[in-house]
């Protein structure tokens, strides 16, 4: 809550010094401390509620649907048959909104650590929360790495929608936990996970990048345009035990389109495809 | 000034209201009343140098390859024979630089109303006011519309580089400029111009887009990523006498790839594909 200094909330962190994004705050609507994390929600003057943990703009109502779309469909579509799905993180909702969009989904598993991130989405982010009252929808309260160690060859895709590798979510950036990834992925899986921004975080990429090389016989990066995160883009660390991601592996169909606000057939293209600066550092 | 804050510079604008940007400011090096706006540069601790106008971040020399590579070589590489070129506005050379990178270009004017910027640059700037040095370059100070009312089929591209439409660059987004533009290209002629935020003026981009719809045969809208500039990214409006631009009209030789930061043919193509809300919105 000190963050907000005379009617803003500024993101102001280590892991992404000298540089910061601001809203204006209209009304500071929760907060707490968690078991794991500070959760505030406030409402802002342009960009709609906003989730806050541990000081860092996780959502916002005016752009959440780029990431959600992105992080959720970029996997989903390269799958030719995506049935079973998990969701480590993703406690506001979104994520499970953007599954059960496809008809091919048969279960999606959501694991997720803090029940109080969810409790307060359902209050305050009802758009997003709405992922969790579809009846393909199955919810697990705990830590991501510990649930993926029963896992094995059970799902189509998972995706880590998680917060940065700085506090609960630090261990779903390293090695071993795409180790379970591989797994838990059936035959013909695909892993999509939150992977920081080109721009800011262009090392940390490149670590794990490097070891996923290691682990998957295909790994990719590619990254969506969005405000509120700092940079203003973030990307996704993609990793398939069969084919590129890098175009839809079926077509989209109208009914699923129409409800899209970012993702189309081109755009999934298009995100896979880096400036020179980050194209020659990833070396991908 | 009075935006620095305890050692912040924070910019706040009623052009984007209720989120800003904000930079840890080092040492501020210059501040000017020009006769046209305010000019001020400081040395941020972790995006280097930094120029802004009234009030605006105009460019830092931490990631402003991105639009001076993006609204350069989206149309020098998208004509098949580019010799002469015009920048409007682009005071601070970094537009000047890439436009000399092309061994077809000939000659490239410069038409910048304040010289105030091309005096702090080439003191502040030297990575991008170095474009004021090449042979190739003629530099004429005054306004951007005027000149361009005496431009009869001159230019192969004209790029417009210029601050947003509060102030002294306001004429430079309207129906009467860009038929000045359509007047002095060339035929086969492009044109490329600064158009804003698709997140924050897609209103703006809109109306830009219909009037030159009236004007020109082709009308497309492309855009970077690029963390300063508010939203995190930024687009251009292309116009075209001739064929899409959509795609480079020539290969990209491989020592002016090697050259680039951001630019190559693939992100060349990928930055004019657009996003579904955008896409409705702009019919594009």
């Amino acid at each position: 809550m000190d963050q907000i200094k005379n009617g803003w909330f500024s993101e102001i962190s280590e892991f992404w010094p000298g540089n910061s994004f601001s809203l204006q705050v209209e009304q500071v609507l929760h907060h707490e401390k968690s078991e794991y994390q500070d959760i505030l929600v406030f409402k802002s003057k342009t960009f709609g509620n906003v989730l806050v943990l541990d000081g860092v703009i996780q959502a916002t109502e005016r752009d959440e649907f780029a990431y959600q779309e992105m992080i959720t469909h970029l996997p989903l579509y390269a799958h030719p048959n995506p049935k079973r799905v998990l969701v480590v993180g993703g406690g506001d909702g979104g994520v499970l909104r953007e599954v059960v969009k496809h008809s091919a989904v048969e279960s999606v598993t959501l694991c997720e650590i803090d029940k109080g991130v969810i409790e307060a989405s359902r209050k305050y982010l009802p758009n997003m929360s709405v992922g969790f009252d579809h009846p393909k929808v199955t919810l697990f309260i705990g830590d991501g790495l510990e649930f993926m160690r029963k896992r094995k060859g059970e799902f189509d895709v998972i995706i880590t929608d998680s917060s940065d590798p700085i506090g609960p979510a630090e261990g779903l950036f390293g090695r071993s936990y795409y180790e379970l990834l591989l797994q838990a992925l059936a035959p013909g899986g695909i892993v999509c996970s939150q992977a920081e921004s080109m721009w800011l975080h262009l090392d940390t990429i490149a670590t794990i990048t490097k070891f996923c090389k290691d682990i998957f016989p295909v790994v990719e990066y590619a990254y969506t345009s969005i405000p509120s995160y700092p940079g203003g883009s973030i990307g996704f660390v993609i990793c398939s035990t069969a084919n590129s991601c890098k175009s839809p592996a079926r077509a989209v169909p109208q009914d699923e389109l129409e409800k899209m606000q970012y993702y189309n057939e081109n755009i999934h293209k298009a995100s896979f495809v880096l400036p020179q600066f980050a194209a020659k550092s990833l070396n991908l």
